[in-house]
């Protein structure tokens, strides 16, 4: 089978990294490339790392330049997505790799966003328990945000087990730039990230809480709550979540680490590291990989779990393939590694 | 007044740090420079950028060579303080800018140290009520930890105001790699730590935890908890440390964030951000500024504070001179400043 | 004395910097903040950092605002010094930081810049032979450029001892990135940056090349020709210059040493470093301090020097400080320290 | 066919890459995994991202242990794979990745490693003229040295097309930290390298420097000379070679850049890029890929080429593998990307 793609949004990050998977993906062959205020530059102008597509022509996000493909990956700025899908046949495979199909409370949509919801799509987190019989018959994907794939990675067995009842969950997630996107802002610039650390978004403010809360609750927890820190640190890639959670009955950390064996013995991108040893993201950069490590602290009795994943890959671009590959029916690993590039 | 000075254990970050500090400090004469393994090399072999010192010979670490000092400073290796600190005189300033003389219960101390306990000495914050008095008229000193600093004065007034208890604080610390020392090791060569995060001493067992709880615990917390994840990230210095605890009462952000201005209005290091800004390492780096920011997360009922250091200087050798001024009667400042370098 | 200063043009980094070293000089007051876009904003929105200056409000740049100085900085972009300049008194002692009158040749500024020549100022290198008598004297001074003043500074003493002509020289420089300066530009976003090298200005293209062969003439080379690669790395400060030229005459790399240390044995920043040791731009990041080392390559036929500086310190705003003490008549290190935040 | 593979020097940097890309390798079994010191811990204690080889002990390497393979990869110190290679049959693909038969004469090989010369074996860069047929037919081959490699292919085209003679070619390199290798040495803790630039082995005394002399002449230079300094900066990945020459002959930057576009026409893993764009090591680091461009300075009389590598894949492990492919009849590319991981 090849399946044709287009990607909407190619100048970005996200598309950037969608096109460096695709070139690898044995199924695919890669139609129009398309952008708003880029369309008439060359590939090699956003991306000169992609040398195979360098001197493709990214034309302008129009129905006529999307139509004829198999899947449309869409990679927006919020609130485009919706008028760009509607367009597209019901047969078409449309992934949308921006917020907008995520959340399913209409009230909580238009309380972060500002804008009116535009609907809720199937989301592309496949190891969610049930999850892949969903994406395998959907024509309609819309792909995690980067913080809430890797806390929500991070907690899913605890919550499953009844280790913790996703009440009070605390996440502080560091994370590399590039998550904060393209578009050139002085507060982004190098000078001022490189030997910075950084918060943001803090108190509850930042547009990923909802979906971590829309996942908890998903996962069974009856009243979640969560204080969510994103932090900004000087790599140009990688989330590393520190998530803790109150013990919601007596667990000794043996316990809480069978749990987390348990929950991802057949995850093909989920790797529990040995006990002991905690995430690093260097490990998974590039990779759609996922390394997790957990442990219970009695004294303070919680569950403290920590989950590294690359923000451009398993965070967007690598699990937008994984889904496809499930909705398309084709090996869900297909074009995709679990094996970072480190150092 | 001309205060002589020794360093002992003078090849490492922090005796370097004491060093570059006190080469700016007007009151100050530069004695002897002491160390164990590096005995007989010059200065300039550990510390290139100290040229006024370069050609200054490390001697071994005696009695004899750090006898004849009005101030000593102790940035030794866990163990080794106490025997140096027993040959010194009474009427010596002695400054340990190690975990030596930090905690007061012996019993935990071996728990996490693995040691007999050496003592206690006054603990050089003076941003702690009525820290200063005790600090004006002692000759020994403990220079706290530099995740304890951070974690302390992001969470200060806040107990002191009784909106948080000290109960089920999280810490979540992010700390560029100079504060895991100078010895070479493999984990922390820079291949393995340019472009990768990474979480260590997780799940309470980081021996910075029980100086957390015998500080929140002397803030007035009568029941303290904390889960504290330290984790490192790709710079050589700074902490941000983001800290959250349940609300003890309502609070609303204007009433945290008076709180914070009234407790901090009169100290000449600690730097309460405007409203909505949130700290960032560079605003600090190479300086003793501290600078803070705190909300309330309603929906997650917990008070969120970050606060940036640098680990190096208010972290530990900054501090360490802002505490030796106080000692010896000299205005506090002296030779200190508040002002980063950034970029 | 004190002296009263404006910095105009305080919202880029080289108006920070500016603004970081004067708060540490004793003899200086802080008078106007001028900025074109920038007026009306408080500092703390662009240089969090300076915290004793943080509610001050940036005002425009017009000649009542820069009036009833005794010195003034301008931060400018080109072409926009003069016109500044013209509005103040001959009495103001006036540092251009910018590029506008540090060329003498009004052909070659077109040339490089495209627009008419400015006119020519006394240059900012007080290292250069007989330049302090000049400097001592003027009102006007045109600060060097950061990459001229490494790249300088690096070949002087081989210049004036004829070890080389000054024909053929081959300066390959690193930067970080603060040199770039602080306008959000895509290519200049952290990602973009991190984990990347990458060479720009190649060719003989870049506009700190004249000045180098200005800078060469100058100290007596008769036909002086420069290949000049400047090379962007992933630091925000720091320039490392790898210059290389010719041997004019059979010379060892003693010869080559003793002529070095005999050029720079009174210069208060310049630090030859003992021998066999290279200079990193650590031990002066944040410093007035100059590091370098110089050796023969007997077989390549070529001397080769490195020299490390800081771009904004001994590159912009500390070298202007520095030509500053000396128009003034103060000591020339007055505020300043050639000691860098290392590590 | 799969071919069964043997890496001695597993823990290391060369030998994670080589397995890194290897399990990505569709033609390959991953046999013996050998070390010295190392023999007997598990393959995650080094290479915590090869999550499929993570149970896999490491074994000593021995004859015995090497046995039995069909391809054996030397990652080793220099001076120890003389030794290993002759147990080894004359039927095993031998590829040793260090430096130990790379150069040709004996006294220039015992004058800059000072140990006895092991003899020379056919060179892995495939892309010198006439060498893919030497390749084709050996079972020994050596991995040239990161930096030669970059640098050679940076001036073959100049060199064989006659624009350059090869003398007094000037290479100012940067490297990422990753090419020193993993032992622990205090200079490379990642707080000495992160925010730092510095150069090494200044002076024509890097080992690379004859490997390059022999490259130059065995492209035709008749009298080759180089100057090389090496410059060390806070990436963990990537070189980035900046390579002048006089020119021999007078050219323009356009037939330059033919020439570059003629010899390059057909390499698969040599990107010459769009005139006036220049390399970023970003574009190719975790890749096989070269990144190059071109130009004449006239006023400078030399020609100036840029080139971008990953030291560890394109210099190191990858080249290795496409040296494996030809001399095992494989198609060239295969296993082998050219695209890097950007941003």
């Amino acid at each position: 089978m090849t399946v044709k793609i287009a990607v909407a949004g190619c100048s970005g990050y996200a598309g950037g990294e969608l096109l460096r998977l695709l070139l690898a993906h044995p199924e695919v062959e890669i139609g129009a490339l398309t952008a708003k205020s880029s369309a008439g530059s060359t590939l090699f102008e956003h991306h000169p790392h992609l040398t195979p597509l360098a001197g493709r022509t990214v034309v302008e996000t129009t129905p006529e330049n999307l139509a004829g493909h198999d899947v449309v990956f869409l990679a927006l700025p919020h609130g485009a997505s919706a008028e760009v899908a509607e367009a597209l046949g019901d047969d078409v495979l449309v992934i949308d790799a921006g917020a907008d199909f995520r959340l399913s409370d209409a009230a909580v949509w238009e309380q972060f966003y500002g804008t009116p919801h535009a609907g809720t799509w199937p989301y592309g987190l496949p190891e969610l328990p049930g999850n892949r019989a969903i994406l395998a018959t959907t024509k309609r994907i819309a792909v995690p945000g980067c913080y809430p794939t890797a806390s929500t990675l991070a907690l899913l067995p605890a919550l499953t087990s009844g280790i913790v009842d996703g009440h009070d969950v605390v996440v502080v997630a560091a994370s590399g730039t590039s998550g904060a996107g393209k578009a050139p802002k002085t507060h982004l610039i190098a000078a001022e990230i490189i030997g910075s650390v950084s918060a943001y978004g803090v108190g509850g403010v930042h547009r990923h809480t909802p979906e971590l809360l829309q996942n908890f609750a998903r996962l069974g927890a009856p009243n979640p709550s969560v204080s969510f820190t994103p932090v900004l640190v000087p790599t140009s890639r990688g989330i590393l979540a520190t998530v803790s959670a109150p013990l919601a009955r007596p667990t000794t950390p043996d316990e809480a680490y069978a749990a987390y064996q348990a929950a991802y013995a057949d995850e093909p991108f989920v790797t529990l590291l040995p006990r002991g040893a905690w995430p690093m993201t260097q490990s998974i950069v590039g990779s759609n990989g996922v390394h997790l490590q957990v442990t219970v602290d009695a004294a303070a009795n919680r569950l403290v779990a920590v989950c590294a994943i690359d923000n451009l890959t398993k965070g967007t671009a690598g699990g937008a393939i994984q889904s496809m590959n499930i909705a398309l029916g084709l090996p869900e690993t297909l074009g995709l590694t679990a094996i970072g590039v480190a150092p």
